[in-house]
């Protein structure tokens, strides 16, 4: 089965976003045995959409539209899918409920705009969207389907995962396929490509391996084709497991699992709990933690400690500390570490301190010198990391950075 | 002027790779006055390539090719840009030197893949590319300008800037254009859109509103194109304040300004400071701050009380309060305010304190329900929000919420 996506907004063809939308919707189709064979962004007119709908409906199965479905867009989409398909827009009541309960749950009233959103052409399937006030619409003529979704990411997600995918599957033309996506973190790509070379080159030959590299780990990933899916899993799965001897100290998850995620895992069965003190991530460990589900139960908090005053007051860092070896050191990380899991009254602890820039470097501390600190019952260990020169950049790589400090000492207990 | 870019390469296609190139370039060339007409991705397939080229050709002045020019590629662009001009490939003595030297300095003798590297079609003028070994070619045909550039994005941006633009100029065919986007918040779209009707109507004839939505707040980008630039900027500010006029309250910042500065600006002139206090939205609020530089300026720091003892302990919430009428209320949250203010010594805090989900919700506060207190000088303010049942979404939207409900109150004093 072959796909061309369609994006449709004039946001993207100035600049203003970057289209991610078609990048994530191509990975989705492709783990689905589905081709994106062309991807176009058009402008918010009739012309030019009608046209891109025309020619993609030529050379694919399956044409993807996404965007140009907000209230104030004037139903040119829509309008335009009527045009093609010779319908004509008809008010979807479920929708336009939906829409209102929306705004009720808000205390708003809906206007013309927003009741237009449940409009729809009279050819269509309305896929309901749980998330937003636009609805999917899904269409088929001359054996070629057409979906048209909303540009906002997370509304067109839920769309594509919980109707688009399973429709398409139902047609019997996705070809099976099962892949696993295996976490690793410590070793850097080039090495991990040796240690597992023996692997790679014995793997089955509908299995194969691919290479993810993201900033802050390298992820593997096995992906199996065939006819039957159960079949399919079982291969993998006894793969991974040969992965899993061969580097069992970098993996640390699969799929989508977060480190923090990973160290819940590691902590919740202890019945122990984590307190985090942050100078200068900033909050960043403590959101990273906390965007875990049922994290409470092995939670305390943290404190965000921006100034030395707080640094002391709070988290009892001594004055001396902070004069003799300044406030990105290793005494002062290791202070900041055990100071909250004292005050926090928890078993792990984790703390940062360093220098994000763009100003406070010295030549002894450039920007991007952090050190990072872990406290146990038993231990205190800090580790000096040096990155770049890039705020944004060095908070979130010293929040990554310190997550897998933890995972490494609590492992290591 | 109209271009339309084409970007060649499976990575696109499969979704291994965002295509932030043609954002990049689109943005670039949209500041000259140039308009995307359209994006198209395409695979590393001459047929599929030399039709989108003859697509394109029909429609724009100058088209824009990204990609498939690496030394493992095959030459199917230059051959497919050979096919299209009725041209040949030849050795561009040039770029073999300068490929020459680039292997030299690493110590390496260079194989026949970067030899083909300096063959170009006879009928291009070469762009040279001094940051890698694939050159960038210009072409002309029937009055349209077709440019054919390396994809690794450095070395793309280089000819861009250096080679496509200054020669784009000397056509004397681009156009003035000014941009100022506004940032709006607290008006949802469809509100907004009927408060401005009058002054979107009264627009001069070549200044164009957009709206861009995100997910809490509305941007409105006013457009002006014409022939003086400085001229097309006076005209833009001038529609910017009448905007300002009509609805002050909800212009928080310009550009890409984010909440968290529009409160820095607040804040620094009075020489005063900020303090947070989080449960629900668990360092989130914490981190949106800290990502300004220059933010300890202003900025305490704050204390992530995901536990109860923890909201006593060191904030100094009363347990009577916790017990009477729970974490999640009005009570807690402006406790936890003037707590964090109290304790970190500053003059103006912001708690949060709600139940994200997935579980935790009840009947009376279900998954969704979130207090957010502001505490000053002066005054504590407390108000109750009702958002969704995802939890990822939740934290986000009580952190954004809670930057404008501060900034509210600040505004107010």
């Amino acid at each position: 089965m072959k796909a061309e996506i369609i994006t449709i907004g004039d946001e993207i063809l100035i600049g203003q976003i970057v289209d991610t939308n078609s990048a994530w919707i191509a990975e989705q189709f492709n783990i689905h045995g589905i081709e994106i064979f062309q991807i176009t962004s058009v402008h918010d007119d009739k012309k030019h959409i009608l046209e891109a709908i025309q020619n993609a409906a030529k050379k694919v199965d399956i044409v993807v539209l996404t965007g140009g479905l907000g209230p104030t867009k004037d139903d040119i989409t829509k309008n335009t899918l009527c045009e093609y398909f010779g319908s004509k827009l008809v008010l979807h009541e479920p929708t336009l409920e939906h829409i209102k309960n929306r705004f009720v749950k808000r205390n708003i009233d809906i206007n013309k705009l927003n009741r237009d959103q449940a409009l729809v052409p009279d050819n269509c399937t309305v896929l309901y969207n749980h998330l937003g006030t636009a609805p999917g619409m899904w269409f088929e003529k001359d054996d070629t389907i057409f979906v048209s979704l909303p540009g906002v990411p997370f509304e067109m997600k839920y769309l594509i995962e919980n109707e688009v995918l399973p429709r398409l599957e139902k047609t019997g033309k996705t070809k099976a396929i099962y892949h696993k996506t295996i976490l690793t973190q410590g070793i850097p790509e080039s090495m991990l490509a040796i240690r597992i070379e023996d692997f790679e080159n014995n793997l089955p030959a509908n299995v194969k391996l691919a290479y993810l590299p993201s900033p802050m780990s390298v992820r593997l990933r096995l992906s199996a084709t065939g006819d039957d899916k159960n079949e399919l899993e079982k291969l993998v799965e006894a793969e991974a497991g040969k992965l899993q001897q061969i580097i069992p100290e970098a993996i640390y998850g699969y799929g989508n699992e977060t480190m923090a995620e990973a160290i819940g895992k590691m902590i919740l069965p202890q019945r122990k709990t984590l307190a985090v003190a942050e100078s200068c991530t900033g909050g960043l460990v403590s959101h990273l933690v906390t965007s875990v589900p049922g994290c409470s139960a092995w939670y305390k908090g943290s404190v965000t400690a921006y100034s030395n005053e707080v640094k002391e007051k709070i988290l009892g860092v001594k004055t001396e500390t902070l004069i003799n070896f300044g406030a990105v050191s290793e005494e002062t990380a290791c202070e900041m570490a055990t100071g909250v899991r004292k005050v926090l009254n928890a078993d792990f602890a984790v703390a940062t301190t360093g220098i994000a820039g763009p100003d406070g470097g010295t030549p002894e501390k450039p920007v991007g010198t952090v050190w990072i600190a872990v406290a146990t019952d038993n231990t205190v260990k800090a580790k000096k990391f040096t990155f770049g020169d890039n705020r944004e950049r060095n908070i979130l790589r010293s929040g990554q950075t310190a997550l897998q400090f933890l995972r490494q000492v609590i492992m290591e207990e």
